[in-house]
């Protein structure tokens, strides 16, 4: 199945518009439609048990790793048994392997004879390694960029610790996307900074709302030739480091010892529900399918790829064929390199203007309340029926914005291809996302119903629009 | 310091005694006085201080630890500083030492070629070891002992799991320590059940609500001759066993390896605050100093040991002497044995009629609404002064009960003392008890400013009444 994926989709499109021609009627976006849509996903339990499946039998799911290669396999033949025609586009991965994390402070002022204190960590993706054995020095707490630069020479042979507080009141007023990124910035750019300054190891306070001393892992910058040891440690754990220092100077031991192995093979699954009059033209809905290591990612991004394949499910159940062809794409490596996206962009970057939209989920499993998409002004008002579908599950809001800024769908939005999103409560998702905690149990079944509402709703009515939504505002300044 | 405390404290009562002749009035127990205790509490940030200097220099103390060792020196050197009277009584305390810990899911139904799944645990305190290399054998799922029971022959060469959930709304209605029972139960006997119909390995779900994957250690009764490896897996992991166990059978690989070492020396921490014309008798105000070794303990029982160090400070601060002697008791080894309270009570068994109440506090640093108390219910009136200065800082509630059950003062309150104990809110306690997130942060200073008012108030109190309380209700019947 390493067939080269252009070759393999313009069969599948040419293959199914002759199929269409002959067996189904287009139908249309009728309100009817729509509301059979809905409810019939509101009943499935079928996302939650491919759900279970991906989280429960393969667990973790790392680009690199024999859990992505197991879940690369289930999906696919998930998406087989439904009859969606299936490709698996090769994708290059970085293959980062966590190795033994620990840490202590070993010298602090006020310090009893024989004590160190604990720090619990884990590594970034990406991270350096220090000797086996660990390595020993002096701590530099620092709370901005700025704050790092002005301490020059001190940083030099220092472990810097950048302690910034995840802003969870603002997550809870509705912005944990932007709250996120705040801290996230710091976790990819700080250590690489540090390692630019000379600093033996870099540590981020852990992004994301959890009190419960558990540490948040992610991707961070550093690159080979002064790739440094990089950790998150809890926030329990930062403030600490930072009531201890108040006190004086910190010594810390350091043990990480990931390995970064040479890129690995890995893949995009594929998967194509033929379109009628409109095969030519995809509707892509996704998610990522890679996670991180530390849990079996159900919420990041389990619901995302399981909503996204609940999407053909609910269409076979009600026999419904689009006039577009819905694309299911479950992306490889979103969460450390993309590549899974970049290479479907560079595959298909002669075929955007057959991209009519792109869906990707990837903001957890939380309530929906309706959908988001870079589409420009003068189309909002197209949306209406299906806003008005999706109101009675609560979830009948839209949101237009210039730039969805999804990641794997990024390089398509930012060629023109409109990008949509489930809009979805995710106060609580990062206090979950890239911790040991984000686990099936922590996935409503019910808010899952309600997302493959959405999604497939919304999927739809893409698939079946007369309008041509256009390309996002950018493109078309 | 290990003189013998009989004699110790006789000498310090008599000089006191003496002392309190010539300088002192013996002040009622007037409304002014306990209001200028409860306020001047309110105002202070002494306690919060000492939990700093106890968690953030000291950390984790668990009994024979060298996190034991120094906090008994800390608190000793504290309290002298204040100008109480310290002794150091000699305890004989279990010395278990937490060793490697890990597991993993080798065999399940629907699983990927070269998948394990991780489940996360912790070793019990008192759990035995297996191999250095682990031990791989089946998994037998039970609710129940009764089910326990009932699967006989399979127990035999099994790991068995105990998977009873913690009822966190059960603690949400105020009724978190018998939510907690429930569960300890299954923790402290279910092991050892399972040994002793040859179990090879025993498993408990954590006791506790957090939903963070974090494991929740204890105690738990195996006994030598039949000390099985026993460990706490977080609900999740209890989770996903019982769900794959629904899909087939199971198997783990399981590695524990701590050590039951000989016990170990270590010391109760008693701290003397002479009474004046009945100085002979004593009121205890107490918590205790070890913790569990995952976290700093603050919480459990941190905030007792804080609170109760409080009451002197605050009388100091205020020039005020008692009637009675009040005796600050920081004990070791609750968590494991209760050997400090079993040690005090038979060094004191012959002065039993001398110790006019216990206080204990060991329900966390939650919002203290008033407090419990074992008298008899023809006392209760005279603790109204008591209660209306404490209703203007919310915690003028109090509950009598039979029996405060506390665990260090069991011995004395089983001899009649009334024992007396903070009323608080824990209805979150028992998410970080016993966890790797019981830390400072979750402390918060102003309760633990109430808590140290409602501790001083009532010791105050009971160190000037003029009313004889009696002996708790059994000892009446």
């Amino acid at each position: 199945m390493k067939s080269v994926i252009k070759n393999s989709l313009s069969l599948t499109v040419l293959a199914t518009s002759l199929l269409a021609v002959g067996a189904y009627a287009a139908p249309a976006n009728d309100p009817a439609t729509l509301a059979q849509i809905r409810d019939n996903a509101m009943k499935s339990d079928w996302a939650y048990e491919r759900l279970a499946d991906l989280t429960d039998l393969v667990g973790p799911r790392l680009s690199g790793s024999a859990g992505a290669a197991a879940a690369v396999e289930q999906v696919a033949d998930a998406m087989r048994k439904l009859g969606a025609k299936v490709t698996l586009q090769p994708v290059k991965v970085p293959h980062w392997v966590r190795g033994a994390e620990s840490a202590e402070l070993v010298e602090y002022t006020g310090r009893p004879a024989g004590i160190t204190q604990k720090v619990v960590l884990t590594a970034l993706g990406g991270s350096g390694a220090t000797p086996a054995a660990g390595l020993t020095a002096p701590v530099v707490i620092v709370r901005s960029f700025e704050e790092l630069k002005a301490k020059g020479a001190q940083v030099k042979g220092s472990i810097v610790l950048f302690d910034v507080a995840f802003d969870q009141e603002m997550a809870n007023r509705g912005h944990a996307g932007p709250a996120y990124g705040h801290g996230a910035g710091f976790r990819f750019a700080g250590p690489k900074l540090a390692a630019d300054m000379g600093a033996a190891a870099a540590l981020v306070r852990s992004v994301g709302g959890a009190d419960y001393r558990i540490p948040h892992t992610g991707a961070t910058g550093v690159v080979e030739g002064a790739r440094i040891p990089a950790a998150a440690v809890t926030s329990e754990d930062a403030m600490l480091m930072s009531r201890l220092s108040v006190r004086g100077p910190l010594k810390m031991h350091l043990t990480l010892t990931p390995q970064n192995l040479p890129d690995a093979d890995s893949f995009n699954v594929i998967a194509d529900w033929p379109g009628t009059d409109k095969a030519d033209e995809v509707v892509i809905v996704s998610g990522h399918l890679d996670s991180w290591d530390l849990a079996t990612g159900a919420h990041d991004d389990g619901t995302g790829v399981a909503g996204a394949m609940g999407v053909i499910d609910t269409l076979k159940k009600l026999n419904l064929k689009p006039r577009r062809t819905i694309r299911v794409i479950a992306w490889m490596n979103e969460e450390n390199g993309t590549r899974g996206g970049k290479a479907y962009f560079e595959a298909n970057k002669d075929k955007l203007d057959k991209h009519f939209a792109a869906i990707e989920s990837d903001s957890g499993g939380g309530r929906p309340f309706g959908f988001i998409g870079s589409v420009t002004p003068p189309m909002v008002k197209y949306f209406a029926p299906l806003k008005d579908v999706l109101e009675p599950i609560g979830a009948g809001i839209f949101e237009r914005r210039d730039i969805a800024g999804a990641a794997d769908t990024g390089p398509l939005e930012r060629a023109g291809v409109p990008v949509f999103e489930p809009l979805v409560d995710s106060s609580a998702y990062f206090n979950y996302h890239h911790t040991p905690a984000d686990t099936l149990d922590k996935v409503n079944p019910y808010e899952l119903k309600r997302h493959v509402a959405v999604m497939t709703s919304l999927t739809w009515y893409l698939a079946n629009m007369d309008e041509n939504i256009g390309r996002v505002a950018p493109q078309q300044d």
